[in-house]
């Protein structure tokens, strides 16, 4: 049986499988956005890493050295937001081609350093290698306090679902960035929420601090199968308001513009690194204040297990149709 | 101006200029076998990662994916080891081609995990990507007790160089993988001396525990290339008595059958992963007791900067050549 067989779940599957389960200190394992070690003194420590690779996750045609390090960073200070937590120290693998020009490797570091500045991340250590494509590999290691840790599993049938800022941007922008057309006027905003985004640390901060969402995961994947992540490992079902999910103001635009669907970008898209999250419906007024600088909307509410992934659209309730990138689908 | 003009160690040093250096809780940053970042009740996390690329690290064609796996884990071990820590926890980012046989990926986690299990350590988390090239990047979170840590810098002009176990097998076994031929008989222990070598682990608890060693690295890039990263990081010269190196009793069988230098094998082998430390020269005795079974050697001194790095054979005193692998280098 071939990787393409079984699709990236389905390996993840198997290699949890063949791992032993969390227990003692580590309070989460494989299956979340970081592992969770349960640390002294009421702190946890967490571990994540993310890869991206030339020709996969990104295009040298149109993304500069500086934008793809800043994604390498942006990417894994999402996963640590999601769990609640704050970033400190990080480990960088690079893989490169040996006519690789330095001042390009010089800007790579200038982005990935200048936004783990940003949020306290000091880069400690790495290993650079030759190799005929370019890669990073980035791990971060991370705190959160043991109070304030949200995991993926903790959705109840009950819990409002809430997304922060809007979706779709970066699925438009990188639409925009494949076509390699100019441009049409004012939409470099979009193409930068594909090539820079902003990790949630300070909005996730803000929510744990305060109230307690039951389970979140930031959206790298797509609404739809980052959601189906959090209903499988929550073991419930979830239900999507069609009309209520905060669509980037220019993502329609650029779906009439391309003839594309607009659910490609809303639904499908993927890597808008906002925070998807479930609370009790009574905190959702209370989460609404705290994050109204970013914004936050209610876009659905979780359901008992056995009625599944929902989309509702004018009243009609249809089953969520669940696809998203797979590294190793056919 | 491209890597392959600076070369790795230029790469690596021009990382090092654009990154803070170490300073408060870190202890130790970029250039030594782990990143050390000062923790609470005298306890230090340590933090390494290390990379391998198919066609560039090892060949498919005669690498297993057990003992690839196992490679995976021995070399980040190994790097723990150098710093008289324990490994704790693991993340492996895997990039496949779609094309793999999923039975494969379950071989190099056995591997992997077998080896992570013998000493304690635990899979955690990761990540899985498509990509044109087999590669693993995996990642050690670990411990040390601040009294215990031995970093690459403390040798001081007087010290005793020592060696644990033997040099030249893993360089041999690769020549005779290379070689492509049936194996001379007997010869299976040093091709599994290259596929999966033994971290040195214990060897280092036992030192740190009992005495002071005053700097450490494990032998990645060969007995000369990183006692030459030693000297530069603890800013002394050294000397190496070149019949004492402690070969491995087949490596000079291996030079002989394929019409190679020995000194290719002992000194500019690599992957052997044994450690090299100094000690106060009134320490010796007592380490060799300690070491008794893994077999520890006294192969050199270090010595004023000045001096630089000497290699001596036969009473005369030769500048000592530098060089092993370098991932960019023409």
């Amino acid at each position: 049986m071939k990787l393409k067989d079984i699709g990236e779940f389905g390996l993840i599957g198997l290699i949890r499988k063949g791992v032993p389960s969390p227990g003692g200190e580590v309070l989460v394992g494989i299956g979340d956005d970081t592992a969770v070690i349960k640390g002294e003194g009421g702190n946890c420590l967490l571990l994540t890493c993310d890869a991206l690779v030339a020709g996969v996750h990104f295009d040298l045609s149109y993304t500069p050295y500086r934008e793809l390090g800043w994604k390498a960073m942006a990417v894994n200070l999402s996963d640590v937001a999601s769990m609640g937590g704050v970033a400190q120290y990080a480990l960088v693998t690079l893989g490169l081609p040996p006519g690789t020009d330095t001042a390009k490797v010089e800007e790579l570091y200038q982005g990935m350093g200048g936004l783990g500045e940003r949020f306290g991340v000091r880069i400690v250590g790495g290993d650079t290698v030759s190799s005929p494509v370019l890669l990073i590999s980035l791990a971060l290691a991370g705190e959160v306090r043991e109070e304030h840790l949200v995991t993926r599993s903790g959705a109840r049938p009950g819990d409002s679902l809430l997304v922060t800022g809007t979706l779709g941007g970066s699925g438009a922008g990188l639409a925009l960035l494949k076509g390699g057309l100019p441009f049409p006027q004012g939409m470099e905003r979009l193409v930068r929420k594909h090539l820079a985004p902003l990790p949630r640390l300070k909005e996730a901060a803000l929510l744990v601090a305060n109230l307690k969402p039951s389970a979140m995961i930031d959206i790298s994947d797509g609404l739809a199968l980052d959601l189906s992540h959090l209903a499988a490992e929550s073991r419930v079902g979830a239900e999507i308001w069609k009309e209520k999910i905060p669509l980037h103001p220019q993502a329609k635009e650029v779906a009439r513009f391309l003839g594309r669907s607009l659910d490609d970008f809303a639904l499908y898209g993927g890597e808008d690194y906002e925070l998807l999250f479930t609370l009790p419906p009574n905190q959702v007024q209370r989460a609404k204040g705290l994050l109204k600088e970013t914004g936050l909307t209610l876009i659905g509410q979780i359901l008992p297990p056995k009625e599944g992934l929902v989309l509702s659209e004018e009243g009609r309730r249809l089953p969520l149709v669940v696809r998203g990138y797979d590294h190793f689908s056919k």
